[in-house]
């Protein structure tokens, strides 16, 4: 095998941009696995380490670093310890590398270890030809998932986790933002049951989306049309749940004045320091407010895969382009525009 | 108006049969409505009566009794205290009425209240032109809900709050016994993302509708043969729900040795005393039970009103046969045969 | 019977103070009680109308009205349709007064009934010798209870329900102000299996009636001093759950900052509008946060009186002034005060 | 260090008995750590192994094996993956030993893992001077704490999982059988805020003790006895939970006759098959019933520790005898009389 791969570095933590270099393909240790990449795709938070704004997604960001956390591959490598992935598995990657030893590791929360690692935050991500993960981030999927579909697993058990949390089924629910995470939200939304789904999208390509995918109101961001599409839908009352994707201050005030009392509230979105009526919007309506950070290990994975591979769950739709690995900086600057949902890279 | 009215009438509580009969038209009381009964709809526990099974679903039967409690209809009188309904509602009834003072009607179980009267069992059903509802009993519906699905939402209700007891939601569900409630809980695991569902029904009508409605799998109640579909879909493990529909011991044991380790359970049908070992089956799999009597007041009316409503979820399907009131004998006869799933009566 | 009574009305919603005045005694409709007074309490949110502090607990106030809500009495005279509460009765007053009609009375969330009316807010209180409450207010009480405990039922029951939204057995719980409620939360965290209880306190004798309560810890509320006994309590990781009893944003910033990943809060004092960061605060530790308003009905009144009926509660110790009620304006003066925890009036 | 131990094995799976054995000391893999045994206690399990009770708590035994499964012990090796778990820890063993692998294990449930392993049933146990554990099942216990109490988490553990699936906090709780476990549940009920304890238990000594944990009554296991003293405490209702830690039919079905409608129970004994009447005792109530098979991993041992390091929890008061490994047998004749509570072996 050769020594040395081809690898997205983003090589210091001051500024825009990131460069591809040579670099060595990393070693395995007893518990961990080489994985083959064969699709990454960008995340908003590789967006906002890439171009650096640095109060969006980038908190204790190490330099120089690998980036990118979205993917699939093969696994090529076993460590000796391991026993959750054999060779030849098609996995895709967990992006939270968990201690297994915090509180939170001993009572279920992996994925919000005490002592958290990130892939292409604090660990070398996945724009590359090769990646280490431990056995604990390397999920084995059925066999036949087409890699393209596999890379988006991740983002989707976001959203999976997201409506997890809440009671989606027979319920009226708000999503606020329509990246990827937001229209995986709403397709979710409509497979498990919920009765009514109001989309408030930026974009046109996203409101078009939000719409096939079972919104049954599309609005944008603007907060009194929000306020109209939820009357419309609830009358006086407001939806049940509200799911906050945008991570823009805006957005998450439209989300807490859209939720009934006794309502509930996922903020998935990462909004900076904002200005807010903690009495008025969360005290007096009684709400119950869940903040999330990625997905239930495992069973946000055991579950969305159950409903992919009986068909239920379609994951086919999102990609609207697949650049090789060199080609990331025009990648990140599609991203940038209205006119894509998910971009692939293929090293 | 009238001062009478004709109602299928229990005279006795020690046979089959029951009579039609002219009666008084009963008064409200200032918390009261009157309704006049569009359509009636029979269910599994009116023929225990009709035809006097004791040890299925008859006990502390009073006669003589007006049977029946599906029902859809119009106010048609409202008693000076109430709020919930107004004149020319459509209303369904909502069989269990509470007494409003016990501990479980103040800690919100008002369908298991302590001191529970039953429509058409401890107090007067609606196998009649007319019927009282205390307010707490009469539930409006939305405007052009046509009657003879309105009717159905009473039974459609327990296989809702059978499925909210339990995470169908990317979960495997296997459903034993395919009486109207049991094909129901069908549709409505299929419409709130359960992603395999195994229904095991005895006749071949049940089985053909079952297939249509979403079942994945659909086999006889032989515990073989629903060993062999468990197998198939879930490999080793087992369902993570099993819902008990039949009423039938061999259901019943079929359900709990078909659930994985960790799994869930509801009860809803009414079996008589069987041998059961809680040490294999319940203990030693830490499985959680949850036996069901009726539907959630009002969380269940409110959430499937707003599924139906939305279009999400169609009550059409069930009526096999809707005929006059006075022909009941016969509607009883055909409801022991295999060709039909729901049988209306209209006075 | 007298036709006029002493009542304190805040006559005027445009600055501090209230008058005690002769007005009508009023009358119950056939759902209502008429109460006695025997005791009354004064709460914070009181003090805020008194002294007219705008953005504290004043919304949507309506004068001129009788100020007041918490109480004890005697039933003296019951409409004709009252099945809760019985002629010599005594009770405690619950303030919230539900519809029961809108999707939260219909779904067990009365206390956040969305037309929902509030004693000494949006309808007359209890600062007076009599009071029409409806039934569904109206919760009697064991007999025997001396009244000046009975009075105090509604705080202990707001802390009682705060405590019943998270997990405080085998926790550790910090609680950010030792107003009544603050207190009474200690006392019943310690007594419901709390590991560990820290408490932030302003006042001397707060901190001094914490620590009999039961508080492990007890700081003042300076988010130094709070942080380094957190650190004492819990090493690296913070506390499992939060309670912000304070309304202060330094308090309500203090209690998410000393939860560990995965933890939860309870949020029932009522600040002002503040900068907040959610997605340091919230997102990334992907907190569970409760807003609270109220009590629930009736859970929290059925398993408190339970607890004090047996002993296990002992709500004796709060009271430490006893005033009659033409002494109000005396009363709020001392309320003022760092002297006093709960202040009854005496019609 | 020596090559041998001695060692309690049971022979073979025909009959009662077992024998003293030398055997080699087990040697660890790179995820396992060996543990010189300090204290061992005798579980009612290892009771049915060692007299032979097929029906009771024996299946799928493999003999020869180690019999034993409660311990205390010290760390004196360490395998090269080990991170939980350091040289000089002291710790307790968990019995269940997971495979990590299966969907239980995923999803947060590894002591109903799929592939369950058992200390002292399926895998060597713990009546021997050292056993080796797989570091899932080394359970590092704050310094100082006394290796007779540490011996004892285990089944406390048992206990405390029981109580964290049901609500105690202001509820009745009714506890069959008094084992120790049971006693432990009396104990940890008190501390956990229930709102009134009865206790049946079936020798003299255990009642003694039952009410000295904190029962508020104390009864046989006399149904009638059982039934009057529900009737006392909760008038006409029925407790809300009950716990079954009998394994005795008769128990089992008083534990589902003393419950009220909609409340739950724990069943942690492990009766023979019985017959029971679902309809009556389960479905008309709507209980919710949970089996339950050890502790929560490790949720349950977090939250045990942390109330025995605050000094809330006191678990000295259990032991009543003490004797060398070498007279288990003395020690199995005494655990049949009614003079025990726990009894250790110390090798």
């Amino acid at each position: 095998m050769r020594k040395t791969m081809r690898a997205v570095v983003k090589t210091h933590d001051m500024g825009p941009g990131a460069e591809l270099r040579d670099v060595p393909i990393p070693e395995i240790g007893p518990g961990d696995v080489l994985v083959k990449v064969e699709k990454a795709a960008l995340c908003g938070s590789d967006k906002h380490r890439y171009h650096w704004e640095p109060s969006m997604g980038t908190p204790n960001f190490i330099s120089p670093l690998i980036i990118g956390h979205e993917m699939s591959g093969e696994v090529i490598e076993v460590g000796s310890e391991v026993r959750r992935a054999r060779l030849g598995d098609r996995v895709a990657a967990e992006t939270h590398v968990p201690c297994g030893t915090c509180i939170q590791c001993l009572t279920g929360d992996l994925h919000i270890c005490h002592n958290l690692k990130v892939l292409g935050l604090s660990r070398d991500g996945c724009f590359s030809e090769y990646i280490v993960l431990p056995q604990a981030c390397a999920v084995p999927v059925p066999e036949g998932m087409p890699p393209e579909q596999t890379a988006l697993l991740e983002p989707m058990g976001v959203a999976y986790h997201a409506l997890s949390k809440v009671t989606v089924a027979g319920n009226s629910v708000l999503i606020v933002g329509c990246g990827p995470i937001g229209l995986m939200s709403i397709q979710l939304a409509k497979i498990l049951g919920a009765s009514s789904i109001i989309a408030a999208a930026k974009h046109s390509l996203q409101r078009e989306m939000a719409g096939k995918l079972g919104a049954s109101v599309v609005t944008t961001p603007d907060p009194n049309e929000v306020k109209a599409a939820v009357q419309e839908v609830t009358g006086e009352y407001g939806v049940g749940v509200a799911l906050e994707m945008s991570g823009n201050p805006t957005g998450v005030e439209t989300a807490f004045d859209s939720v009934r009392k006794g309502g509930e509230l996922v903020l998935v979105g990462m909004p900076k320091a904002m200005t807010f009526d903690f009495q008025k919007y969360l005290v007096r309506k009684e709400l119950r407010v869940h903040g999330q950070h990625g997905r239930k290990m495992y069973n946000t994975w055991v579950d969305l895969l159950a409903l992919i591979t009986s068909g239920i769950v379609d994951i086919s739709g999102y990609v609207t382009a697949d650049l090789p690995l060199e080609e990331f900086d025009r990648a990140f600057d599609l991203a940038r525009g209205e006119n894509h949902i998910k971009i692939l890279l293929t090293p």
